[in-house]
């Protein structure tokens, strides 16, 4: 009953609150999405503490700062000098490696990394998609947040009601193929409804809304089951407790991780 | 005995065949570079074993052999292009990871990663080097290898003989201050008898000459330190038994893997 609480709460607060940030645009949602990958990674890094490493967190945090920034004014570096930036990036992490004096360093730089390469570089993608919207005058990232709701709940609905078969049971023991099917065709019709009443923008044909439909819907699945693999890994059921009853940040934004990068790859092999 | 006589056979056909590579270039140096990355992966990976991870070696050397084409190609790809084939590789990796039944999935994708970021990026950068030099009618790659080589010597020799004081004994407890200093000036020495018999390049002025001097004798000491960590938490004395008394790829080319990627850096700023 509690849970039940903590859950209507967040959704009567939280969701019209997410809408109005993705709505103000700009630096607002910039800073969304940067508190999103903190809260996020700080999770990840606590999961990777259950597996006894003890990553570099503010390593983690200053890096995912500068990504986002990357990704707000989707600077034109050239391929040349993102490759001096890892690679500075790699040898002062590796220097601060040697100096710190910690039980296994090569494990805690493994999850430092790995968290990165997770949470900031994954979801800073849906900051330079907003960022498109303005420019473009297209709302991807309204129908890109709404396609993943109907995904979860028709998935959530229709599975719990007639699923029988499981899909992916060594992760995920709950999720039904139906269930699935169902989210998948939920997601494709959120994007064809946002392309029939002209929403999403008109550079976009209805081709590329249904593509878009069902890389939310299959990426989208992609990403829950990946977030089920790491907390079954780490044996915990929830990935945090900031948001009571809903299990965490990465519990939340777990499906847009890996659908906001997919739909970016998408945009750009279009424009 | 038996290791000073394997000690001997390498330097006696081992660093004449290096040298001969260096000058024949292009592909023969690439895919000589590429099968030192493949076997010092090879050995990161045993070492990450004995952290009872199980990394995911094949996609590891694949990823190696598609960073060295990027380095011999110097391919001009952009920021943005560059961005796109990273978000491709970690979900990728992280959908694979997600179907193999393994324990410990995290932990081996964690240790998959970080091998990827030590040595296929860092030491690649060796192959774009040699490229640059063929290019430019510079001998960067001789000089580098050369002051790498004079660096050790200096630092192993008075080093044994008068250093005292301890430079890093949680990390390295043999190695003294006196033969850090030795090491360094000795590559200085040859980067600036590299600049002053005009074989280094005639781009280079002799200030740039002595910058590339410090930057190798600075940075390869540090790997020199950043493997012996390795393979001090992993508990083993040498890094592979390939070349045998030689302690392995590792440990032949852990100066360079530093020592590369900063020169790489250095003169991508002049030019």
């Amino acid at each position: 009953m509690n849970l039940m609480k903590g859950r209507n709460l967040i959704i009567f607060i939280g969701i019209p609150g997410w809408l109005f940030l993705i709505w103000l645009g700009g630096y607002y949602y910039t800073l969304f999405i940067l508190s999103v990958i903190i809260i996020g990674l700080h999770e990840y890094y606590k999961l990777a503490k259950i597996k006894n490493a003890e990553p570099l967190k503010f390593i983690g945090f200053a890096i995912a700062g500068f990504i986002a920034n990357y990704f707000h004014v989707r600077a034109e570096t050239n391929g040349l000098q993102f490759m001096v930036i890892l690679i500075l990036t790699i040898i002062i992490l590796f220097i601060w490696q040697l100096f710190l004096i910690k039980d296994n360093p090569t494990k805690n730089m493994a999850f430092t990394i790995k968290g990165i390469m997770y949470i900031p570089i994954l979801l800073g993608t849906a900051i330079a998609i907003r960022q498109f919207d303005q420019e473009m005058d297209t709302n991807i990232t309204f129908a890109l947040v709404t396609s993943i709701w109907a995904c979860d709940s028709a998935a959530f609905i229709l599975g719990s009601l007639w699923g029988t078969r499981k899909i992916f049971p060594r992760v995920s023991p709950n999720k039904s193929w139906l269930g699935s099917i169902s989210g998948l065709f939920a997601a494709v019709l959120v994007f064809y409804c946002f392309h029939h009443f002209n929403v999403l923008g008109e550079i976009f044909t209805i081709e590329n809304a249904i593509t878009m439909g069902l890389i939310t819907g299959i990426f989208g699945q992609i990403g829950d089951f990946y977030e089920s693999l790491l907390k079954r890994e780490a044996g915990v059921k929830d990935s945090g407790t900031l948001l009571r009853g809903h299990g965490g940040i990465l519990d939340r934004f777990d499906s847009l991780i890996f659908a906001t990068p997919t739909i970016f790859i998408y945009i750009h092999s279009l424009f």
